[in-house]
């Protein structure tokens, strides 16, 4: 028997003996997390498919996974012998958890600690008996990762333009502004930025495992803390910590420190149910009271989406860096495939880490290159394979998508190549999708302006021709956290908040052709404010990444003068900055990537 | 003491009589309607203020007008002297009528005829204790006038595309599937589009004041109907009405057949709480019990501004006769101009309308002409004088919105005209608004597309050059119907209504310049179907407005190739349709208007 399909049998006859018609599993984990540690990969340990998004649905005689169109084809592959069917969302028709679930089953069982109140909520209000049970999976998983320790770090006030005594003074006037005593934070990225703390907790993301507690006087974290085994680092940032008035207490306390601290104030506390697990909103929900609980969107998502002056010169030195390593790539790339020798996929994508790791201040990725040659390139989330990947061949395009996380902010690029000789269709679409990524980065726009507003300005040059893309346009970008955060972004989605100066945001339109190719420029840009006139207050955007833009495979007649204006000065740009700090014969191969159009 | 200030002390006696604090006026009528009969012109009786959207609050010490900023200049001008004061709405820090009246007040009276179930549950929400007053106003007005009662006509199924038995057919399946047993429709164009009936009851809007319960076997249309007085158009129109199984009853009968129907059937009904009035709401709940109302959107409205193949002939034919008017104005205006006579701006407007009514089937405009020129243009909504119009003068730019009302459709057209000499700003102006203009109408986009999503489409030219305009881009346009229809708009506030095919919609940017100058340009756009392809299902618009479009003050290298293409294409095919169908002398004039540039 598959193994998967032996653990999903083990939940089976735990569900029996329980009386649980069913079973949801989340991907999350007791922080609302994008990416999990090992404990709680639940999803993986279960099933098989180790994609970031999806949950799991077990019941007596079905399971399901629930995951969007980015996932469709590794779900596929990876649930091949497990039982698992893949249930497709964000497609038209697509059932919900709940709504399949609906005339099913009555009893359902989550646990609590990897879902947040709303999703549980949601089952709830669909009419289902929801039964809490905290790390459901523990006994089934004898060897399940603990919860992850590694060396937590602080950012100087210099570097993160504002003390942690700062933010958590703002934190406090916002309390007050809204009658509440306290809040309660499980958001790992919010923890980071108001304590300015990193931790590599978590693939990928910059996080510290922890949950913060503020009150007026006091700021309690709740954090692995294992006395005697500290490693001097973390030992370092604790002391500096607590000089600053934070008290450091264990993360498995939670509970019982929650208790006494509801019981003898009785406070009005802030909670924010979008991060908040369920298991945790229950136990504060009894211990202090329905009627002491205030329930909000927590103000620090957006605090940290607008960068400070520190961040921001941060961000730009993370993207010099980080473009003088894609540089060399490229130039690398570029020799070795018409040198002749053979390049794969994962060979391109090892030697970008490489590269990056050389930079000082490099902690680490900020996500899984994607390096997808060809047809490879037409899954938006390809996932190169450590052996076997495609080799890259010195005609069509290849595509790159990376970010470094670096001690002074995060990176996100992507490039498509022309390795050579491209179709016209290949070098439309690479011409189309280059409009529109300039379109939205040329952008002038009225304060409050949402981006949802903005978003067809990198998708109508592929509307006019009767092409688009089936992912958003635009995600925030942390400084040395999470390479997506919110609250804005630039999708067709509805969401309201406007984009701000000081917001750094992706522009990363594309085209995917199943079989043939795949097209994806992306830059990041800096939203500022322009000036004010009689018509209003205007802003506009700074293009923060440094690489050039191959002009190969640009069919010149269907761009405008004002779009090749702005080709050829960005190439320029990149030249004169990056061209100082490079080799002699990067800078010469560089010089003629860059001649003007 | 001036009249209205006379009008609101009444109205105060009254209030205190009563223990009522303050008086929240509506602007509307027991239909919610945007235009309203003379019997429910309250705030016009009682301040003088005559646009067309305004509520009036009175309290012991304060009368204010709370209306936006197409009235501020009007609402200016007529409150002086009145000592109404002007609150500005849908500005920076506005404050709404609940929020000034919160602390000041206590108890609220309101003509819960006018006001909608939605709106004074926005006033209980905020605290108020109100007291519906049906009629508030009659005690203080001895000469108000009566409920209107004009002819009323019916459409053929021929012209309406769509008998009215199986709109309602259509409309008893909808409250089938919502387990409803009936349905009460105030709103006057639901009405109008469900049975196929027109009258003139209100300026501008060719409907019938009344009301329509729709239950799976009958359908009661409670009408004015005066027994012996129906002129012979009416009565043909009943008996044709009751031969299709409508029951013709007394409009002010309305609430005792509620009552007997509620209380013999006790059904579930079907209301919309964003068109009901208050009054009648309060009214059908006791009688039908709270328990028995479904809330929710009229589908009616939806039904409606998707147009079918008659309809659209219709609106074609109307865009046709609409289209050969407007070029007859024009070329008088341009010959009278220029041969030294003055002609005012009043002039211009009466002459519009003789030329309209000329046209068969024309039964009135579809709103008061708006005749701009100079500064005057500045004010979008302006509205022109009876007596001392501006003169047009061979320079700069007059500006000319206007529609008509036909038996076959219903238009709405801007056309900003260059005189003669125009300034280089005004020149610039007049391109970057086209450029936006021919933008939307050039759109292509995936079905389920909403409005606020094409929106900037229409404004990027002028946001890119810092300049933009304070309305919105386009409204949903009738079929011989209000010019003004939802659900969909085109504009930057969210409304989730995608834009469907058959759907009639303003295509009309902007630009403002107090003192100086305005431009708009406004074409009509049919979403149409395009085609289906691996990226999704297409959409796009055919513009139905036929009226060239003047090239004197384009500047030509602001445009690019692709808009001068549109342009060109466009004022070949308004004289190719229109040509055959007009004077010699117009013709060779609009040859030489329509010359590509």
């Amino acid at each position: 028997m598959n193994i998967y399909a032996e653990r999903i049998q083990n939940l089976r006859a735990l569900m029996r003996s329980n009386g649980w018609d069913a079973a949801v599993i989340s991907g999350s984990d007791p922080h609302a997390s994008e990416y999990s540690a090992g404990r709680w990969r639940q999803v993986a340990w279960l099933s098989g498919f180790t994609g970031e998004a999806g949950d799991l649905v077990v019941t007596a005689d079905h399971a399901g996974l629930w995951t969007d169109s980015r996932f469709f084809i590794q779900a596929g592959l990876q649930l091949e012998g497990t039982g698992v069917e893949l249930h497709k969302t964000r497609v038209p028709g697509a059932e919900s958890i709940s709504e399949w679930l609906s005339g099913r089953v009555s009893t359902v069982a989550v646990d609590g600690l990897c879902q947040t109140v709303d999703s549980v909520a949601d089952l709830e209000k669909a009419g289902f008996t929801v039964v809490d049970v905290p790390d459901m999976l523990s006994p089934l998983w004898p060897d399940r990762p603990d919860v992850p320790s590694t060396p937590v770090m602080t950012l100087s006030e210099e570097s993160a333009g504002q003390s942690s005594y700062d933010k958590l003074t703002r934190l406090r006037k916002f309390l007050m502004l809204n009658d509440c005593d306290c809040i309660f934070i499980s958001a790992l990225d919010q923890i980071a930025w108001l304590l300015n703390v990193r931790g590599e907790d978590i693939e990928y993301n910059p996080y510290v495992i922890s949950y913060l507690l503020v009150t007026q006087s006091d700021a309690m974290w709740f954090v692995k803390k294992e006395e005697g085994s500290l490693d001097p680092d973390t030992e370092d940032s604790f002391q500096e910590l607590e000089a600053d008035g934070i008290s450091i207490l264990p993360y498995h306390d939670v509970k019982p420190a929650l208790a006494e601290f509801f019981r003898s104030e009785a406070p009005a506390v802030f909670l924010d149910f979008s991060t908040l697990n369920y298991s945790l909103y229950q136990y504060i929900s009894e211990s202090a009271g329905e009627e002491n609980i205030v329930r909000g969107v927590s103000p620090v998502t957006l605090w940290k989406a607008v960068k400070n002056d520190a961040e921001i010169e941060g961000m730009r030195e993370a993207f010099l860096e980080d473009g003088l390593a894609m540089e060399k790539f490229l130039y690398w790339l570029d020799s070795e495939v018409h040198s002749g020798r053979t390049v794969t996929e994962r060979e391109a994508s090892d030697k970008l880490t490489a590269l990056r790791s050389e930079i000082p201040g490099y902690r680490g990725d900020s996500f899984a290159n994607i390096s997808a040659y060809g047809p490879d390139a037409a899954l938006p989330h390809y996932s190169t394979p450590e052996c076997g990947s495609a080799a890259i061949l010195p005609r069509g395009l290849y595509l790159t998508d990376s970010g470094g996380q670096y001690l002074f902010g995060t990176t996100d690029i992507t490039r498509t190549v022309p390795m050579g000789e491209c179709s016209y269709l290949e070098k439309e679409d690479y011409t189309l999708v280059l409009k529109g990524m300039i379109a939205l980065a040329r952008a002038i726009f009225p304060s409050g302006t949402a981006g949802c507003q903005l978003d067809i300005l990198a998708r109508n040059p592929l509307w006019q021709n009767v092409r688009n893309f089936g992912h958003g346009t635009g995600h925030g970008v942390g400084f040395y956290s999470g390479v997506h955060e919110g609250p804005q972004d630039i999708r067709q989605n509805f969401n309201s908040q406007p984009i701000l100066p000081g917001m750094v945001t992706s522009d990363e339109p594309g085209i995917y052709r199943e079989g043939q190719h795949g097209v994806r420029h992306e830059n990041i840009l800096l939203c500022r404010e322009l000036n004010e006139n009689a018509f209003g207050s205007w802003l506009c955007f700074e293009t923060l990444t440094l690489c050039h833009i191959d002009t190969s495979a640009i069919i010149r007649d269907l761009m405008t003068a004002d779009e090749i204006e702005w080709l050829n000065g960005y190439n320029r740009h990149v030249f004169d900055v990056l061209s100082p700090r490079l080799d002699e014969d990067v800078t010469a191969w560089l010089r003629s990537k860059t001649r003007p159009v």
